[in-house]
């Protein structure tokens, strides 16, 4: 499926547009059981906080999810600096034997969890050239995203809102100008709370969206995965389509929204 | 699919929750793709418009889409009166051998489209006392839709924007007003314009959606159709999952937005 | 002060635009200070519950806002039915010894205060018959709206939202409707929750503005009720100003929302 | 006016809220008689197009809005990188006699003017070191509001959408934590179109708006600049006086958006 329509990110390609997080489940065998009913295919670990083999005596992710079956990618989560950042993807490397692309992720303050935008453009400026390929969590400032890309990332991402607050996607402009931009893939992360977020977000012509607490705190984990995944894969269709123009009734003449977006 | 989870309308169960209009493609073939791509299980047949066998001359929707396969949903679209509704529904039965399942619509002017409620009311007395198996068509009014129920109506359709306006659902308010008194199904009727549109409905408890020309209107009906099936099926199983709380900000301590619509 | 741009009602013309009810505050003398910090030069007094002389014995509301000095709006707060409607206004007149202008709701449930349309219809045309000069309270519904227009009411009054909710404007779109076919003054009414609530209600295009709960139940409703009074001014003058076009950005060479709501 | 409730800037107290640009007027006249409809005590003014005295045959700004009657505020409009705004704002404190309160604004590019904010952090920090009082135009983003403010700024001014676009507050959300843990005032810059748009960013807590599209390009720009004073005060007033709570319907026991933005 989505053979025709892969997500391609550093020269891979993907079939599945859906991006998640191992975080916040009760144990690994849920977080095993809602990424495969999410479909995804790349999943993002959070070195500081997941056994991925720094603590031997302890259940490892890796054997949850075995890197053979799923592309992993470390992220900082956690880190207020550029300098922990980089500590941070420089350990994952080395555990997962010269592994390359990883998500960056630099915070502003422990409360919002709003990306540090400086520290951020600090971080990715030394991994790019340590040869990482860097996926990067940013705000929706498309000069910002635009600089991340100039740096060489190969991944922008800039939020819907807040890391953990399900509110959707708070400025739809914003993540347009990104996205009519950027030559390389945009994807929404943080912030989608429920199925029509994840639609939109791709209807906005995102290429992917990574998300973690709306499965992981869904009531029904698995079975909100299952809906993630059509979600992303009915909001992709959607665009491809191409929607019908809104108009004010079928009878006006002309569209009032020509140019809005999703209009 | 779905099974476990069935709609049921009029004492039938139906494993989909889109119903599709048949009207604005450019042939049958076409008509017969989409439908098929949406999944559809209930279609409805603007009686005034399209060959049900009025014209033995002339292709008939009755080949393209066999009774044996899809549940015929006969509509008013066109009348602007209690009168005119009623007698085209009288056709229709006769049309469609005894045929009861019904939609009622009609409508207040024909530029808006947007429905005549006194008139609908009516109709749909008069219907339903002649032992016809209405669904209608209406305004978002809580109280004019819960009178539409108490005639004995069996399913409320009230718009979420203009018809063929794609405008989404403006007020979701009123329809969470009506779901929540709701006995009887409760489908988003018109102005569903992109996926997305399709899965909010669902999201916020309806038990189903109807739609016409996002599918037909779209750039490319085919693929339009399969992502709406797969909107509506990540909406309802977003709503069954119980989506996360919206917070401020993950570390929140309470939700800002507990009761709101979505949270 | 806009002695140039008044508000005709009824053939009165009336300098403020906005209309203030006389109910929840903690005496009469707040109710007073409010009111006269509001501007307002017409009050709706709910007859079943505000002494005008029902009961000689207790402060009356005449004494505080004279009659004299404000044009009174008696409505029918708190009846179910066209019946009970009517009779509250007969009595009305009866106190008011012979005042034509009235306010007439009739409510669809005690929860939601929503209109209750069919009954306001059929109590609208009794009014009328009767002579009474009928404003009338009424879901944004744009046919029934033309439907009391055409009975013969002086003045159509949609609700932005619930009563007593202070949601503000949920659906700008149907009050579009409402105000493009009007040849009577359209005022919002019920729902608005603060300053930029009223604004937006002229901007839009209506003539004026009815609220109660908003200058009642802020903390400091003589406070608020003078915002209110700037707000209404605000949203009139802006109206008649003639907004700038609102654009994706200002070097963008069309404007993406022509003939969208406030564009 | 407004004595009691002053806005505080660099140490001086404003009794006007609402600061105005001096562009985009058809001349000088048109400037004046709009600014002083406005009630504006702080103009902006874009050293790189307005005469304040660079060329001494042709009209200054300086006859038409004396500096002793306004607070100039000169600012950086078309500089797009920290040296050239550092350079303007040297220039306009030469020629305006040791001025010292400037706009600092540095654009990321010619066809969004979505600030730069690393050349914006930049320049502040040079700008501060030289005395200057820094009011700094910059995006949404609270992490680098507050770095802002740290560097030493007298004034944060996020943008409410892009200049020129008219297009109101985008994000509501962002600028409530700006606004959250401000200690310096905090003025929406950028994207007002109209009245309400003004009241809505004094009602979520902001201290002031500055604006110019908005009212220039009006139809009428002296009504519209009348409009705005009136909308600026009663935003204000209504934040003062607390507004009613958010309710699904007033007899809901609880509040569905307590915590809500404007609830």
């Amino acid at each position: 499926m989505n053979t025709t329509d892969p997500l391609i990110i550093a020269g891979k390609s993907y079939s599945s547009r859906l991006l998640v997080g191992t975080g916040k489940y009760k144990d690994f065998a849920q977080t095993r059981e809602a990424i495969v009913a999410s479909g995804a295919q790349i999943v993002t670990v959070a070195i500081r906080r997941t056994n991925i083999g720094q603590d031997p005596n302890q259940p490892s992710l890796l054997d949850a999810l075995p890197p053979s079956e799923f592309t992993y990618l470390p992220n900082t989560a956690g880190c207020f600096s550029a300098d922990d950042a980089v500590r941070t993807l420089r350990l994952a490397r080395e555990l997962l034997d010269g592994h390359e692309l990883v998500k960056l992720e630099v915070l502003g303050d422990k409360e919002t969890l709003f990306p540090n935008m400086p520290e951020t453009l600090k971080a990715a400026e030394t991994l790019v050239k340590e040869g990482f390929k860097v996926m990067v969590y940013c705000s929706d400032d498309p000069i910002q995203a635009k600089m991340l890309e100039d740096i060489g990332c190969v991944a922008v991402m800039p939020l819907a809102s807040l890391i953990g607050s399900g509110m959707g996607i708070l400025n739809p402009w914003n993540l347009r100008l990104i996205i009519d931009q950027a030559k390389v893939p945009v994807l929404v992360d943080a912030g989608v709370g429920t199925a029509s977020d994840a639609a939109i977000a791709l209807e906005l012509g995102c290429d992917g969206v990574l998300m973690n607490t709306a499965i992981a705190l869904a009531r029904d984990p698995v079975l909100m995965a299952g809906a993630m995944k059509k979600a992303v894969e009915a909001g992709r269709e959607a665009w491809r389509a191409g929607r019908m123009p809104k108009k004010l009734y079928a009878a006006s003449p002309s569209s009032p929204t020509a140019g809005l977006i999703g209009s």
